[in-house]
């Protein structure tokens, strides 16, 4: 399972205002602490502040770089911040957060995935926007991971997100995630399945323990990445307690490290 | 979901105890107090008395009939058991537990589904016993489901557990397990799929949260029933997240009923 650490993410209040003020310590801090909870990446996003983007970006990958070598996954919807971060990027191979179908997307993206050698987060986005049918939003997975295969990407450096959207809009919008991952595992057992999970839960009460059944309903059918807070204690505590139940920790050894002080 | 409420076990041994002393109280109150829980089925076993197994169920079967309308679940590995309790039901379409492969078992038990038109917990059991295999375990699952189906036993009156085992003991059990569920409902979606829980954690700390995550992942692979204990709140509230994940729950009523007063 490959955790990607979303707290230093400008959309959340907290961490806008550092960026705002320039708070090296703080952002430095949270790089630390996630990577000592688990994080194997670290998403980094100054997208609330479209105007500086590319600078805020690249001073962020710098503050970071100095804290922490945990991979970064560097997460905008703005090609030329996306560049501006793997241009600096001394972590090791990098994540793009993310690339779709939508043609200039894929067209301004797919150069930087190959020039800097980067694991991708395909969003299954078609030209025309998200289906909202598991055969829809399938097809634009199958057809964005063909997109990329035939670009010469290695199926194993895609991370196909089927997209999470909240069960209180539409009554099946966790199955057809849930289902896209099965599918693409099933279709394509090298590609890895990635998602993020607090939309699952949105309008609803108790959203945290909706988003814990979830990550393990997800995780039962193939998703082996996810894009999470590593200091939600609860939360990391499914995935290790899943990948017991999965076969994936030989001898429940990290299951009996993180919990053999419970009852 | 269907629930069948695991209480009134006699291998438990406060139920040992009040059978014993035949407590009709105590165990009318576990009846009342499981059904509005939510259990449809009561699962009633007294194989704790073996020279007087069958005077306790017949004894267990008028004190449950007293209490509740709530339909029960007859749980013996003596079909002489199965009978007398079924005899005595008067509270509707009665559930067996159980039946396997193992030629005297499908023999004697056969002929109780059919005379009491009972619903059936198939046990994924061959001749030979339980195979550690995923192909094995399946195969035991495909070649129960037809031999009841040869024997004019609908599908829809079977479910179908694929047993659980330690992940403790063996890494893969759980997956044997989930992948079992998977394809007895690719392969017979009209089946249904039942397991209990607990046996899946033996061994290791925090067993709740354990079964509590397994049962997520089961339903997410088509698990449709459970016996399991409804006043374990916990246990439910993951029942009723995971029904509203998977679509089952329209508008999300009962999710919103159960966790409102939640943050």
């Amino acid at each position: 399972m490959l955790i990607i650490g979303e707290k230093i993410n400008s959309t959340r209040k907290r961490i806008k205002e550092a960026i705002a003020r320039r708070d090296a310590e703080f952002l430095k801090g949270l790089a630390v602490e996630q990577t000592e909870a688990g994080a194997d990446y670290l998403d980094l996003n100054t997208g609330a502040f479209p105007a500086e983007e590319i600078e805020l970006m690249e001073w962020l990958v710098e503050v970071v770089q100095q804290a922490v070598d945990t991979p970064l996954a560097i997460d905008s919807s703005n090609p030329a911040v996306l560049e501006a971060g793997l241009e600096l990027n001394k972590n090791g191979t990098p994540f793009i957060n993310s690339v779709t179908l939508e043609e200039t997307k894929f067209s301004t993206v797919l150069p930087l995935i190959k020039k800097y050698d980067a694991k991708i987060l395909a969003l299954a986005i078609g030209q025309e926007g998200i289906a909202t049918t598991i055969e829809g939003r399938f097809s634009h997975a199958k057809q964005l991971i063909d997109a990329l295969c035939v670009e010469g990407i290695a199926l194993d450096r895609i991370y196909l997100d089927p997209l999470i959207q909240p069960v209180s809009v539409q009554n099946d919008f966790g199955v057809i995630a849930l289902d896209v991952i099965q599918k693409v595992k099933d279709l394509f057992p090298d590609v890895n399945t990635i998602c993020g999970l607090s939309n699952v839960s949105f309008g609803l009460p108790d959203r945290k323990h909706l988003n814990k059944c979830f990550l393990a309903m997800a995780m039962a059918k193939g998703l082996n990445s996810a894009i999470v807070d590593p200091l939600d204690n609860e939360l990391m505590g499914v995935i290790t307690a899943a990948q017991a139940l999965l076969g994936k920790d030989r001898f429940c050894k990290n299951y009996i490290k993180r919990f053999r002080s419970s009852s």
